[in-house]
């Protein structure tokens, strides 16, 4: 069976932590806008099509299913990939990570649009300095050290004891962070997260999609931005 | 089987979400922090107990499980108290409703903490006027108008067909917007979500417990607080 993606072009954004996981299991899928265009998602937002309504991309559409939020597609994918361990309290401490990665994710895309999504990053450059220095210093070490302790209590290698699709989207977290605030985190001691990161991107699935064009490159208008006066 | 409960005590917050769930079930729970006080959550942080590491509460214990995050714990109780449809594309769904009410939910809490969670109100005033006046202008009719739809496809009454646990958290959402942005909420044209709120406000276990002592009331230490300087 193969899915259709659907995520805006020209970003890795929210969908990248998709992307990931389907590469990683080798999955068959379609990149659907990339094809067709961004305007090919505005039936689905726009309630014109069946299924569930998302509130916004990405979603992925698995044969008549339409499944929107990031932690709720990696939840439906990872048994289907065993990308998730079996037992009931490792997937629901699986969710759980990744949900708090989704808070991360906001606190990120916040640290450059404190003030709204709507205007542009010169317009609340004054408020987004504000936040990213707070940011800098108490929020990227909270999550961090919280992600590290979940590796330390995982035996080391993984949170969960085995690799999973949370171990992906670790290793997005740390890309993106190197990109977007390479100082802040050279400052950070997390041995056991840096290892993980590397030992994803090198896993060969992963490794041929960082290499390929499928990988689209950090920039201003993802997620992940790097400004170098937000890094302190 | 009874569960404990955990969140801070003192406010509603984000434990109110689970909190609504258990008494509409008629479910046995106990809310630890309200009897022992906030340090009795303090190892579960410091990744002193057994099961999964919450990185913040509420958290939930189920035996020996232990379930952070509010939409996973509802994902949880869901299906053991027939507070979500039967079938895996509806779980599905309501799971995604449940993660944009999620996102909502820190976007309520950043119009009073725009730059940090641990500076006061008072030192990041004027930054919340900025960013209150484009949730109001922009973010509350675009959620709102979004669960709005829902309700529409999915009937008129439930955004399920049937009665939820995503029922239970937009009505927390509508009681918190009226006590935190009446002004701002008077002007949405929401009817089947406000119908939708009076009835669950109706339904006998929810209204004896919004009657009880056990329902905090509304407060400037929650997630809605009322400055009226930012409902415009």
């Amino acid at each position: 069976m193969s899915y259709q993606l659907y995520y805006w072009t020209g970003l890795q954004g929210r969908g990248e932590f998709v992307r990931l996981c389907l590469e990683d299991a080798g999955a068959a899928y379609t990149d659907v806008a990339r094809i067709e265009g961004d305007d090919v998602m505005t039936p689905f937002l726009n309630g014109e099509q069946e299924g569930a309504l998302p509130f916004a991309p990405p979603f992925l559409k698995s044969g008549r299913l339409v499944i929107a939020q990031v932690a709720n597609i990696l939840q439906y994918l990872g048994p289907r990939h065993n990308l998730v361990p079996e037992s009931e309290s490792k997937r629901i401490y699986a969710h759980q990570l990744e949900l708090t990665i989704t808070d991360f994710i906001v606190e990120v895309h916040d640290t450059h649009h404190p003030v709204a999504g709507g205007l542009y990053y010169e317009d609340q450059r004054d408020e987004a300095k504000r936040r990213s220095k707070d940011f800098r210093e108490s929020r990227i070490p909270k999550y961090l050290g919280y992600f590290e302790k979940a590796i330390e209590r995982g035996g080391g290698r993984f949170p969960l004891r085995e690799h999973s699709y949370v171990d992906l989207s670790l290793f997005q977290v740390m890309a993106g962070l190197e990109y977007a605030f390479p100082k802040a985190l050279a400052k950070q001691k997390v041995p056991l997260l840096r290892d993980l990161a590397r030992r994803v991107a090198e896993r060969p699935n992963i490794a041929a999609y960082l290499a390929s064009e499928r990988r689209v490159a950090f920039n201003t208008t993802g997620i992940f931005r790097h400004y170098p006066e937000l890094d302190g």
